[in-house]
């Protein structure tokens, strides 16, 4: 937390949860530290490099909790806007894990040219021939490499596509071809351990097949990338591999919960509300935390337990049994008793927390984190040891 | 728009929507004052003051085609954050339409001091109480409104509330009742022009008897606020109220569309994305524009036909028929053609703009608008007449 002081001057009181005014979000970093080391660990034992995907937190402050005492480590981005915070931010082995519009390889020039090592992403001849002839006219060579479609989830190719070898080629020919990255975004819906492991061992199978037809064409590969949070935490064997992302287990939310990758206690992130009003004759509480704080993600609608737009702790984070956020306006939440419950007695002006469904949408809701650390007791609400703005648009 | 220089400074280069990396938000000033007009000329019609809902563009500039030549009109907010702006903008009259919680009075006196006549909204006793003692001890008015129920669909009491005329009461005593406020927010879900009169009918009676009822209470009612955008456009009477408030119209978006307030073409807000990539296999175009652009908001998946994540137009705005958004992640937009409808032919580096489902919630997810104007014809792709900031946050 060495960028504490500089994120928020010197405090000259001492604030809690329950002194801005709400709705904001709060990262503890307690449980943040906690999720990285576990990953981290993993990492180390299966013998690959974590590449972080930093597009969950969108923060330095929070990155710099990823590789405490030891020079920036390589990350994942979203956008080259993060690319270039990033950057500002001393980071210098970047991945922009978005198919490349060739549009923005000006951007991409310019940060190679500072002497960051930014790797594209593409899929196609075209882009590759794009990045082939920018590189050229700059006198630069731009890393890149082939997305790999490994579980029919969005972008990427086949590792037995005919157009691998022809990309591979393009690229080779260009100095540019760095190697191959797949990510199973179809894990999300992987929901037991097993489906998991087979979601990770397909993954890993994926990327190392194509791997090996480029190098079998002749075309040399240095990485070769896979992950995503749950085969992140699900996979056992990475022999081939040699690096692993994933973004979201920095704060896990209530659909990592609801795929038992990790515990409802592990979430690190939420949001703090007031209670606005009462409908007794609904079943309702209203806050003012609605969907502009939470986002309109719903991801544990498919999951075999439905959390609405959120569960319900107090501001000390201990969980309301049976509470969910069901319905969210602009700037209104409405919390109902689960069944039979009854529902407890909330005034008006008492704040709570609201666990998320995704943290990523929920956090880039906000421009920035209100940090606690509940490993620290207080006689208080938790206090807000610093404020940590958040990187925004593209 | 004489605002355009002091946002964006002196342009060198003419820019169309061809020019910035995408995804970026667009607004066309052309519709944009179509559909404010259409609105005002119904509450001239009506009789009534229009108070827009500024929550839905959150931008002076915006605002400022709603009083071309006339000094700021009276506004509605959701966040006091719009509150402020809109006072440093030089707009006076504005009610802040969210229940208030009692922490932020700190914020609503401020502005009251800076001589804006800021109404804060409630629905209990406590919240009236809590009002009163503020304002006594600060020696102030803080004018309130009470908000009344109309259909079932958040906060508010029921016009026949006993609590209704105890809070008139408590208000009365403190100098602070200004009326009564309703929003029809279950009209969003009347898929009938009779459906919405009816909707519009309710809105109006529960908002005029409840203002009857403190009358005969002897307690003086001013204001007596109605609004939604689909009850706005459906109202045929308005006799006993005195204001009209909407957002949305000013943009629309597919939901209303969906429910025949406007037609597609009508729609002033888009979002400009770019093809990276192709999946024959399964059909799909791949864009740069995710849910991050987009919001995750659905709300045609209620409707008679969904539109997905939104509607595809070439970047002049032509609709390409039969394609359509259906799947998001952060940055990555998937297109599919519906039915049985062929797949265009857009190769990497085609630009499109995508309708989305809830103004609102799209414009969220960017920092501003670029400008356009679809009533200047160009031999080029739109150029940008100005870029406009956003009010964010709370």
């Amino acid at each position: 937390m060495n960028s504490t002081a500089s994120a928020t001057g010197p405090q000259t009181t001492t604030r809690t949860l329950a002194d801005p005014d709400t709705p904001f979000a709060v990262v503890d970093v307690h449980k943040t530290l906690r999720n990285i080391e576990r990953l981290q660990a993993r990492a180390d034992r299966l013998g690959v490099t974590l590449r972080p995907h930093v597009k969950t937190a969108k923060s330095l402050d929070v990155a710099a909790l990823l590789h405490d005492g030891t020079p920036p480590c390589p990350v994942t981005v979203s956008t080259l806007a993060e690319a270039e915070a990033f950057a500002d931010g001393g980071y210098t082995d970047i991945t922009y894990a978005v198919g490349i519009d060739p549009h923005k390889l000006p951007r991409v020039m310019a940060l190679l040219r500072r002497g960051v090592r930014l790797r594209v992403l593409l899929d196609s001849p075209e882009q590759a021939e794009s990045v082939a002839r920018a590189a050229q006219r700059a006198g630069l060579l731009i890393p890149a490499q082939i997305e790999i479609d490994c579980d029919g989830h969005r972008g990427g190719i086949k590792p037995d596509d005919p157009a691998l070898t022809e990309i591979g080629r393009i690229l080779h020919d260009a100095g540019s071809l760095d190697g191959v990255l797949t990510h199973a975004g179809e894990s999300y819906f992987a929901y037991t351990a097993e489906e998991q492991r087979l979601a990770a061992r397909h993954e890993r199978d994926a990327a190392v097949a194509a791997a090996e037809r480029l190098r079998a064409a002749g075309l040399p590969v240095t990485t070769v990338s896979v992950g995503s949070t749950p085969t992140a935490h699900a996979v056992e064997d990475l022999t081939g591999v040699t690096e692993l992302r994933a973004g979201n287990y920095v704060f896990f939310d209530l659909v990592m919960a609801g795929l038992a990758v990790c515990a409802i206690d592990d979430l690190a992130l939420s949001v703090v509300v007031t209670v606005i009003g009462h409908r007794p004759e609904y079943g309702w509480i209203i806050t003012d935390g609605g969907w502009m704080a939470m986002s309109r993600d719903r991801g544990t609608s498919v999951q075999a337990q439905d959390h609405g737009y959120g569960l319900v702790t107090d501001l000390d984070g201990n969980l309301l049994p049976d509470l969910v956020m069901t319905a969210a306006s602009q700037e209104h939440g409405t919390l109902t008793a689960r069944d039979d419950a009854t529902l407890p007695d909330l005034p008006v002006g008492t704040r709570l927390r609201i666990l998320p469904n995704h943290a990523c949408a929920t956090a880039a809701q906000h421009h920035g984190y209100h940090v606690i650390d509940s490993s620290r007791t207080a006689d208080t609400a938790p206090v807000i040891q610093a404020v940590w703005p958040r990187i925004t648009g593209w």
